[in-house]
């Protein structure tokens, strides 16, 4: 690996800047033949073989012998023992982020409602949670107690009865922080599983394992693979890409808080990206030297400066409206607005998972506590779609209630589409609530 | 095909009871090898070589050759002219049906929100419409006015800006209605394209045919395949199953109109699901009598027949509770509740696509013209997912603006928290806005 500092400079006047950064933004992950046909042998083996196959594929993939599925399954008081274990001012860092981030959800929780028109027709929406709901948390190195906050919180705001978790403890090594997290964020029980295998078992069920409603969380490639494939017989969130930072400065915030909040997106992993956009010339200048000087200082150095020179960028553009096309064109997962008066910005911004105000917002503070959910469309998918958020563990049932008025004069307009559509049985049906 | 009645009669009280509803629910929907390999070449053959691809695929599977995609584009005067072409009668209904689908959808409008904590940060989630979105009408004999009305009248109201409707016309048919609905329902304009080669025209885009957000609508085994592939790309709505219904009534509702209405779904296709429950034997004797005497007179009673014969029932209960118990472990698209106290069960029910109240409210005036969305969630996946509705064409972006001090403060904890999970960039990038 060199140690050459390197970062793509591009500037909205070049003439391939198009090209550039289409070239730049481009992310496709393919799922090749071989994760595909393993991923189905999986899924197929855990529906006919449950628990058995969970168990051989659990020794295989984890080299974690169990004999009974008992051992791979951790009840509350478990839960709460990793809370009493971990350090008191993890406990409380914990204790803190979860209000917040409960707080926030609340807001979010959507209700019932119904009206009635002047006919005594009653028209409305029922609100309902999901029952029970899977939550796949990573293990080894990307396990983070954040995420498990962030997943099962919004799940419990909701009102889901049951919060099944599954993590992976690749040769018996449990993280106490991830359990604790568990804990302090309503998870009934957990199933040290991983892998296409708790996916299967969360969508269909085995003996031991119950089948869920939806499965959120994010994984590697036989998870997300795992998790496109049983789309359908539950739910699933987004197939999360390498995550994205977006930062937009003004020139007068100091270059190094803007390397850094850029390397803690470069730090994530190798295929992270990181973009910088400003227009002024010195300041990207001024963040790139900031960049260059502390990328040796940090702990993470290789991954952040793999990801700073593969997909890494600064962007000179001519002025602040061009910076909100190019927010707009790239729609980022975190988007920060080192400036001024970011308010006046915000109604511009149309595409962005998250939009951190401000010079003293860093992401940081979002991915941990502030209250919003740190679950955010990657990619260029907030394009068309959210957050993670209390929305995604309810659902809405429409409410329709005629009188006989009210159904006989509706059933006339019915009458005449579906006859129109040659449905006669639909048209049928409403006739026959026609009084004249 | 045989004519003599066939109707699957069931009792909760049997020893068999829950693995018969459970073999009579199964829906698996299965691309098979061949399928996905087709679609996979479409797809490929759409992004490299755009319009000249779509022209070659409509001229071999729609036989219709054009030269240019002039000849498949139609733009908003065209609407408008099917639109004045239609019946009075037509024109009247549709515009019924569209003022009272755009007004229920008017309710569903989420709206941007914001609130400021003690110490100055503000917290929020900002809701902006998808910019473009593209509609896929099937073709053909399902080729249906209603749902062109209920795929584009959200998006309108959510307020995006441009919505693209496919819809193929083999051999060159096109159906005036569809296009007549597409002109109420604020559409931009239409292809006529259809296959995996439309789905994949608008995720990627060519030359004539614009790069949607989002795709909608249903369609055969080669859209709903490529609907799949490209989900990532570009959001997707749910993958249809086939349509189902399922009546509950006290045993006071007339036998011919619980009859129609179980039809209404079964005239569909083969594989739609009519179920009727009720407590009361001689009820469902009258039923099933009434179904007998009714089959032979419906315009589509071949496949109705078939529909009934494969996948209908009737269903015995012990009482009304045990009929809630049956109606959330089916959770089905449409659920009737023919009862005389619809409002007293209405809480019970936890997993509905829609809820029909009452003896009057017959599923086809949801169909048509109620106001709620008649795309609903099948085979089960009520569980977990809601109708279609203004917020599938809407996305949130949180807003975090914190001040100095609410940044310092937040940035302890969001340190314990980064450090505890080895992200020491995210740590520091926190630190730098502490100040003691």
């Amino acid at each position: 690996m060199s140690t050459e500092f390197e970062v793509a400079r591009l500037s909205t006047g070049d003439a391939d800047f198009a090209q550039r950064l289409d070239a730049l933004l481009a992310w496709e992950s393919v799922s090749d033949a071989r994760v595909q046909q393993s991923v189905d042998e999986i899924i197929a083996a855990v529906r006919q073989q449950g628990d058995v196959a969970l168990l051989e594929y659990t020794r295989r993939f984890d080299r974690l012998g169990a004999d009974s599925m008992a051992e791979l399954t951790l009840e509350s008081e478990r839960l709460a023992e990793a809370f009493e274990r971990i350090e008191p001012q993890q406990r409380e860092a914990l204790e803190v982020a979860a209000r917040r981030v409960r707080e926030y959800h609340q807001r979010q929780k959507p209700t019932s409602w119904q009206y009635t028109e002047a006919d005594g027709t009653v028209l409305g929406q029922q609100v309902t949670p999901l029952d029970r709901v899977g939550i796949y948390v990573p293990g080894g190195k990307a396990a983070y107690p954040s995420s498990v906050l962030m997943n099962a919180l919004p799940a419990h705001v909701a009102g889901v009865d049951e919060i099944i978790m599954v993590v992976p403890t690749p040769d018996g090594v449990v993280n106490e922080l991830v359990l604790a997290a568990a804990h302090v964020a309503g998870v009934k029980r957990v199933f040290t599983l991983g892998g296409a295998q708790a996916v299967a078992a969360l969508a269909y069920g085995t003996e031991t394992v119950p089948r869920v409603d939806k499965i959120v969380g994010p994984g590697n490639i036989f998870v997300a693979t795992a998790k496109r494939a049983v789309f359908g017989q539950v739910g699933i969130d987004m197939i999360a890409g390498p995550s994205e930072i977006l930062v937009v400065s003004d020139g007068q915030t100091d270059p190094e808080w803007l390397a850094m909040d850029l390397f803690s997106q470069a730090e994530h992993d190798e295929d992270a990206q990181a973009i910088f956009i400003s227009w002024d010339e010195a300041h990207l200048d001024a963040v790139q030297e900031a960049m260059e000087r502390l990328l040796p200082t940090l702990e993470r150095e290789p991954v952040a400066r793999a990801s700073i020179a593969a997909r890494g960028a600064l962007i000179a553009c001519r002025d602040e409206a061009e910076a909100l096309e190019l927010v707009n064109r790239i729609a980022p997962e975190h988007l920060e607005l080192s400036v001024a008066e970011p308010e006046r910005l915000l109604p511009q911004v149309r595409h962005a998972g998250a939009i951190f105000m401000g010079r003293y917002t860093s992401e940081a503070l979002g991915d941990y506590c502030a209250g919003p959910n740190h679950v955010l469309p990657t990619s260029g998918t907030a394009r068309f779609s959210s957050p993670l958020g209390v929305y995604d563990f309810q659902k809405r049932s429409s409410i329709i209630h005629c009188t006989a008025a009210s159904a006989s004069e509706l059933g006339k307009t019915a009458s005449v589409l579906a006859r129109g559509e040659s449905l006669t049985a639909h048209a049928r049906s409403a006739e026959y609530r026609i009084h004249d």
